[in-house]
């Protein structure tokens, strides 16, 4: 297979800094797309990926998985984009059984923008923190021309993944919802459901977060370590997104959900502690579920939807190489509400 | 108010016998049904009311929500009931709200057929160990002319708290179900699950039971501490009903749901322990819920569905005064599925 070779921020290990290094990109083949990048976010996953946090991850490592760039070639059989069209990518850019709609709930497993297998190259597959990237035109979305391309790279991911269970979940005009943490997925999740044509309130441990939350779009904050503020709210979500990254205790959640109603995690993969009460879900009929980032095209009508409502992430732009910098700010939470590379820092 | 007297078997105190006692019945009111009880399921909750198990049991206890009996008497306005009618009562004889349509989910409270504040009399309510009863029209069931009544009256709680959560999770023709637990309520999952047209699998800790469940209509048993069998289901059923009373390990069976698919606690109230992980919620956007009994129509509903496929409980008859006795051979597991109390012992 022909390649060529580009330049990109990676790790060679758990406890180095990332740093410039050098990889290979297939050439374009039939059906696929090869994009200069221009602006790529800066998700929790690249850094626990980095770090190998979860375990498995292969090195060199080259996160990035909220992608926007510029079409520079397209193979034969593409039709969707041609060179110098915006475009782009999120977590998934092929699946081993391309004929099935499970998309990102495959169990097969789909092939993730970084860290999978690469079935062409034999090596794993590298992201977004890179000049160029190709991937299959199946995978590639449209961007919305009327938005601000830094700030769009975050829908790709904390977009989606907020996007995703909202619509599954059924969201609409009048629902009353309540997003758990404030950060890159909870701003998201405020103004996605707020697009919707939600009532949104976000619960906070503190209310240091009040004026952001109202400013982003939130119609109520509720303090969730503030007893009377809880009781308050009891039975009265149709949906709760919760968002936190880090283990913590749902129960207090649960009992603000109406009967028949759920609350989805979105951030926290482990654990639940302390332990889950039954005694809420079965007088309720309440659930607690889980969702995981969202489909190809579920992803380009939440962009389509971006578009039109004009939401973006708030972002902060940085350089390439501040990349180390700026994950020891997103352990500390001091990112508003999330970073995005800004690719010519790198490729100048 | 008018009151009579009524013999009724109770318990005056969490660690006493239940014994004979004499209670009060209203007389009926213009909107009431009069019902001799002809036979009354044993529920694990009359055990643990009779016992103060959850706290809060009022003094004297008169257990039983699984009543069928006769009509004789009803109030003026009765239109659905006349006397000699065959009838049936379960959880619930009235609500605070009447107008809510919340039924048990109410969070203003139903009325319980027992242990609730009998709003009337100033009393608790007193269940169906007793010769009498008298109940709101709007809470008294039809039973189907063609089932044998002793066998019908474990449809009035099992039935139901079975009935509600397939029904509310779209099962049908085709489904695949699993029911974990095969006691009282299990025995009906299977049974009604079935009846729906769903594939049915036991999941079973010991091969013991599986003759057993495939009689009741399992189409398969899996054993859930054997890997192998567990590995084979993985991801392969659109709905579980999680019938085991207590503290348990879910985990194993979340692993064999499919994509987007549901396991329902019926049976247990508390902390789950182990700890529910995420992971496998998140990855496959699967939930974990809670369902309780279930409504007027929907009982109603369940008892003409059981009426048209010939479904009953597969009962044990026994004489109101071996009550004592048959708890604790509940408490061992011991019935095939279900103790029903022959009143006719009792009047006699």
């Amino acid at each position: 297979m022909e390649t060529f070779k580009v330049k990109a921020y990676g790790t060679v290990a758990p406890d180095a800094d990332l740093k410039q290094m050098e990889i290979q990109r297939r050439q374009v083949l039939a059906d696929d797309v090869e994009i200069d990048i221009l602006y790529c976010g800066v998700c929790h996953s690249d850094l626990h990926t980095a770090r190998n946090d979860w375990g498995g991850t292969k090195y060199p490592a080259v996160p990035g998985h909220e992608i926007v760039g510029k079409v520079t070639a397209v193979g034969s059989k593409v039709t969707k984009f041609k060179v110098g069209d915006f475009a782009a990518i999120g977590c998934m850019v092929d699946c081993s059984c391309p004929n099935c709609k499970e998309e990102q709930y495959c169990t097969s497993g789909f092939t993730g923008t970084y860290n999978s297998a690469d079935v062409h190259l034999g090596t794993q597959t590298y992201g977004g923190y890179s000049e160029k990237i190709v991937a299959k035109e199946s995978f590639v979305l449209k961007v919305p021309a009327n938005l601000d391309l830094a700030a769009v790279a975050p829908l790709l991911c904390a977009g989606i993944t907020t996007w995703s269970p909202l619509r599954h979940w059924n969201v609409t005009k009048g629902s009353k919802v309540a997003v758990v943490g404030l950060g890159g997925l909870g701003h998201m999740a405020i103004k996605l459901a707020k697009g919707l044509g939600a009532e949104v309130t976000l619960f906070s441990r503190t209310p240091g977060k009040t004026k952001d939350a109202l400013k982003l779009g939130a119609d109520h904050v509720v303090i969730s370590t503030d007893d009377e503020q809880m009781k308050a709210v009891a039975n009265s979500f149709d949906f709760i997104i919760d968002t936190v990254p880090y283990v913590h205790d749902v129960n207090p959640y649960v009992t603000t959900l109406k009967t028949s109603s759920t609350l989805v995690l979105v951030g926290f993969l482990g654990e639940l502690s302390p332990a889950l009460n039954t005694v809420p879900l079965v007088l309720g009929r309440k659930a607690v579920a889980g969702s995981l980032i969202g489909g190809i095209e579920e992803t380009q009508e939440m962009l389509d939807f971006c578009g039109k409502h004009n939401i973006v992430s708030d972002i902060e732009l940085i350089e390439m190489h501040n990349i180390n910098a700026a994950y020891e700010r997103m352990l500390n939470s001091d990112v508003k509400y999330r970073f995005v590379v800004d690719m010519a820092s790198f490729k100048s």
